[in-house]
């Protein structure tokens, strides 16, 4: 399971500070905590305007490459931005992201082919979202005929079948659920990847219904999460639901996080427990 | 969902002691507690020796009807208690339980068909539970043809697939989930149910493997539980899922139980945290 850390964001308020005042504590904080809860890869987005977009992202890859090793999610919809990042990075990055925008597909995915990258791929056209499984199969099969002609292998293809609120539209989750079993189907060496949020946009206590979907889509296939692997209560949710369905043998992932306090109560709160018991 | 509370159960230790002394303060607060937290039914289990068994079933239901009114589940081996309970109960219970098991065929069926009660079945023959669904199925199709001809429908069926620990199979979860599926198949007019807590059997931080289970096994086509509904995790696991799958259209039951505290930060911690604020 690929855990994509999703702090290092631009559009947050306080990552948007620190990139502007170049704090770099800031930044190598949100890196290192994500990677010692477990984020496999990070998320890398600048948020700034197009002009000076290229030179943060490379201020941000760099300052996390300081303190981490991991591969990086190169987030930005600027084609100039993701060329210097992919200059600046040890590891080959992740290209965050391509959907059936035109101009995207022209611009991004000969730089996806040509560098051997991975790509998160939106399953919508533009600005829209297919309200139905059919309508976003289309669209994925569009995206696949492009990036095999670009050259771009369907192993390298992270597929975000994309979620709306079930607050809005009670099949909503429904939904995406079919249409990750469908792209498992038919493109059996593509990956699954995706946030979770939006599913309980506009509910309350959104972490419930957020991780029971995480649970959901693993069992759907996904392999792969844009998530804060910060969020003790989504980590538990994952190895647990890992271990129910045979993706941990032997559940050993299970025991060694709940060994190293990852999950289950907090080594702290189990010293306590024994003393005063 | 029909939601059973478990806790009135002889076989734990504080609710025998209960039973011997008749602490009815005791049994009604496990009544009133369970069913405030959102019990549909009571499973009533006295679990003392079969020579006063029926007796101490019968004081039972009599402390539990006293203060809820809801169905029972009467959960006893001894047919004697049985029909003692099924006397003294004012709404139709439900029998739990049958299995393949010659002698509750032989004694238990005809009650239940009598009676028009709904009954537990657990897919398996004696004591011995099959490993694979192929197995389970073979169990599940002989339960069937024996309640058919004994005159139970289909739809007084609430079938326990039943499930063993993943930590010492790790397909375990994946052939319950499956043995789920096959007979929502087969027998759609029948209903799903079980426990959840063997799923976790010796492995550590339990409640993150049970409540996962939960959704997993909603997904599959869960519609009853055998649980504590006064696990507050849990039932906030049952409503997410149950939003998520459209299972509770507009989220009406998922905003409702947030309003009432049941979900969620408690009430208390709300007030709280708008005082901070």
């Amino acid at each position: 399971m690929l855990i994509i850390g999703e702090k290092i964001n631009g559009t947050r308020k306080l990552v948007n500070k620190a990139v502007l005042e170049r704090d770099a504590a800031h930044i190598r904080h949100l890196a290192v905590s994500q990677v010692e809860a477990g984020a496999d890869a990070l998320d890398i987005n600048a948020g700034t305007l197009p002009d000076r977009e290229p030179e943060d992202m490379v201020w941000l890859i760099n300052t996390v490459q300081e303190v981490v090793d991991k591969p990086l999610c190169l987030d930005s919809p600027n084609s100039a931005a993701l060329l210097a990042g992919i200059s600046a990075t040890r590891q080959l990055p992740i290209i965050n992201s391509i959907s059936m925008e035109e101009q995207r597909i022209r611009e991004v995915l000969p730089i996806v082919a040509r560098h051997g990258c991975r790509v998160l791929a939106l399953a919508m056209d533009g600005s829209s979202i297919s309200p139905n499984c059919e309508g976003r199969m289309a669209v994925v099969r569009r995206l696949f005929e492009e990036s095999r002609k670009a050259g771009v292998k369907d192993e390298n293809m992270f597929v975000d079948a994309l979620v709306m609120s079930v607050g809005t539209e009670s099949e909503a989750c429904l939904t995406t659920l079919a249409t990750m079993r469908a792209i498992r189907a038919e493109y059996p060496q593509a990956h699954l990847t995706g946030g979770l949020s939006n599913v309980s946009f506009g509910l309350p206590a959104r972490t419930l219904l957020n991780r029971a979907f995480l649970t959901l889509a693993i069992e759907a296939g996904l392999d792969s999460a844009i998530v804060d692997p910060t969020d003790r209560g989504l980590m538990e949710t994952l190895y647990a639901t890992r271990a129910l369905l045979g993706l941990d043998p032997y559940c050993a992932q299970y025991n060694r996080a709940f060994r190293a306090g990852k999950i289950g109560p907090r080594l702290e709160e189990r010293k306590t427990d024994k003393k005063k018991s």
